[in-house]
């Protein structure tokens, strides 16, 4: 239970800072507060606390072929790629049919103004199918954005394939992951994938709201989406929130240190949570494929069950789980009919995202009261 | 002195945060933490601390024709303006010579992708002349952008005079000005002003970085620059940095709530400066013109000084001043040159901002610092 006496599984929408985080965060708020770009002293050594932590967010990343300029976060990140990489209109830019609303909105504004944007198909687990992907691959395009892993259903893209069908077929094209599911979650190396940029947000991994980072490959040309002052070599202007990086560079740590014992406990949860589930509610559909996704979220559907009502009802035993994409509700449609549910799981849809923070015992917990509630909805619907 | 131990005249470049703000960002972290995109309760409550928030920031601006949006900062406000009011390729856009790399940046890459932009003039003080300014109106005008305050004078524009005169002319334009050295400086209606959108960020009252907002007036037809979930009314997308928000607003209250007693002690420091600075340094040149300008910069040339090196010299002092905006150290020598210095003052340039933070018996260190650097740096020129 958290600090609210809540039980909380809604780690794919946000999480919780951490105490590394929120130490730094209050750490650096009276000594980081000069300006990085003012000529005295104080501000040089802001400068370079910023360019520390900037190593720190590249080197978990695996980013040695490129750097890493701050942003105010994934939605901005994956906008940037978009509006700054997307090459002479007309071309072709391919994203995944499952991608954020940050990555899809953006395409939808560029198909309006003459590209040819085209969805990449994705499975009924979530990931992009590689075979249809392949098909729509042809020397005239410009952009790819595939989501490293969905924030829906936590399927993983194999990043490293997608790209190399890519640059065979359009060697000049820019390829881009929103890796905002990704950070900390799975082991990374962007130099490994060979994307030509990544984009990651800090409060998906226990940092502060606000504060995200695109790496982008050298040589790969992007155009920068905000112009002023010339901060982050030009490539993203505005007064740095030094206080803000700082305390992402330190949630990145310290998800990087922790990482393998994060990442056991985590999947441990997950995996001790489908079996109960599977014994207590057999009727539930597991919609994450469980051998290619990351270990914090499960995606289900409950049969004969609204996923927004169990939700409610959950709630009011103190549970907090979401109905997938927090950002996405208006279009949540789109992706039930993706996953392929019959019409008894159709409605059922629940996202369950685990963080190291949460503990066993909360698992039970969520076990008895979802059977609690799903034998009492069932009923009710059924009359 | 701060808690560093140090005097700081550098609050036109960032300031530090009140007790206010970081109270409040504190007290905001940890129960702030949930998506407020999420459908339980915890979530709705962000979301309706977010519109407290937000309500209390447009009444200081004086908001109620339209809305506030909250971005990441002054930066992403004037992007936002410049590139999403931009009118049809062809169309005239105005800015005034001497505006924020945020705005001017914009612009040209406007200009270069084929729009007709016209810089308005500035006076030796940095305002814009009004009798330039409408010389450049016609009907084919689509956005006029002036900042309110200067950041590196302190001058005040007339808005309310620009709007009306382009309104005019080219009904149809949009005014927006850049507000950021304004907001909390000097008294404020953005409805009396009557603009269609005003830009302020939170680390110029002593709010935290990487917070802002844009007013936009109802019916003024500004298109987003981010794109995605369709958070801040689909006006700005990605997770809301709710604690920052929360943060900006009590800089905001705070800043309110003691805007008079600020103005005066901040306008009584100016003043009590300038009287000893020029019965100290009776050749420097007064740049910002006292009687139409903000209480808390002061612009000023030294005679035979480089301002670099006065700069420095006073940081060995304890003391932090600015050579002007600290964000626009590469093109310094475009507003040299627009102050109409002569030979012995152009290159003796220093920008000294106060806050409500700084204290009388400060004046007295710096200009007694100011004496002996000055004395011994003209006499190594003259050599």
């Amino acid at each position: 239970m958290n600090s609210d006496g809540l039980i909380y599984l809604d780690n794919a929408a946000t999480t919780p800072m951490c105490d590394e985080a929120a130490e730094a965060l209050s750490e650096a708020l009276a000594p980081a507060f000069y300006n990085p770009s003012a000529k005295y002293r104080e501000s040089a050594s802001v400068s370079e606390r910023i360019s520390i932590d900037r190593a720190a967010v590249r080197s978990a990343l695996g980013g040695s072929l490129g750097e890493v300029y701050f942003n105010s976060g994934g939605t901005e990140g994956n906008n940037t790629v978009l509006f700054g990489a997307k090459g002479r209109k007309g071309s072709r830019i391919i994203i995944g049919e499952g991608e954020h609303d940050s990555v899809y909105a953006p395409a939808m504004e560029l198909k309006n103004s003459g590209y040819d944007v085209c969805l990449a198909p994705i499975d009924k687990d979530g990931s992009v199918n590689f075979d249809k992907f392949k098909q729509l691959l042809n020397n005239n395009v410009s952009l790819v954005s595939i989501m490293h892993v969905s924030n829906e259903t936590g399927a993983i893209n194999d990043i490293a394939k997608f790209v190399r069908a890519t640059k065979r077929v359009a060697p000049g094209a820019i390829f881009h992951s929103d890796g905002v599911q990704a950070f900390l979650k799975t082991p990374l190396s962007v130099a490994a994938l060979d994307v030509d940029a990544y984009t990651v947000a800090a409060h998906k991994i226990h940092g502060p709201k606000g504060i995200g980072a695109l790496y982008v490959k050298r040589g790969s040309k992007i155009k920068p989406l905000i112009l002023g002052g010339g901060q982050e070599s030009g490539f993203r202007s505005g007064t740095e929130s030094s206080p803000l990086i700082h305390s992402f560079a330190a949630a990145t740590q310290a998800g990087s240190v922790n990482f393998a014992a994060n990442y056991s406990k985590i999947h441990g949860y997950r995996e001790y949570f489908v079996q109960k589930l599977k014994q207590t509610v057999p009727d539930v559909a597991i919609i994450t494929q469980l051998e290619n996704s990351v270990p914090n979220i499960l995606s289900v559907a409950f049969a004969n069950v609204r996923g927004e009502v169990l939700l409610h009802a959950l709630e009011e035993d103190g549970i907090l789980v979401g109905t997938g994409s927090a950002c996405a509700s208006h279009h949540e449609s789109r992706f039930k009919k993706l996953f392929g549910l019959d019409d008894e799981h159709i409605e059922g849809v629940i996202r369950f995202s685990f963080s190291h923070l949460n503990d066993i015992r909360e698992v039970d917990r969520v076990i008895e009261r979802i059977k609690a509630h799903t034998d009492r909805l069932a009923k009710t619907m059924r009359q």
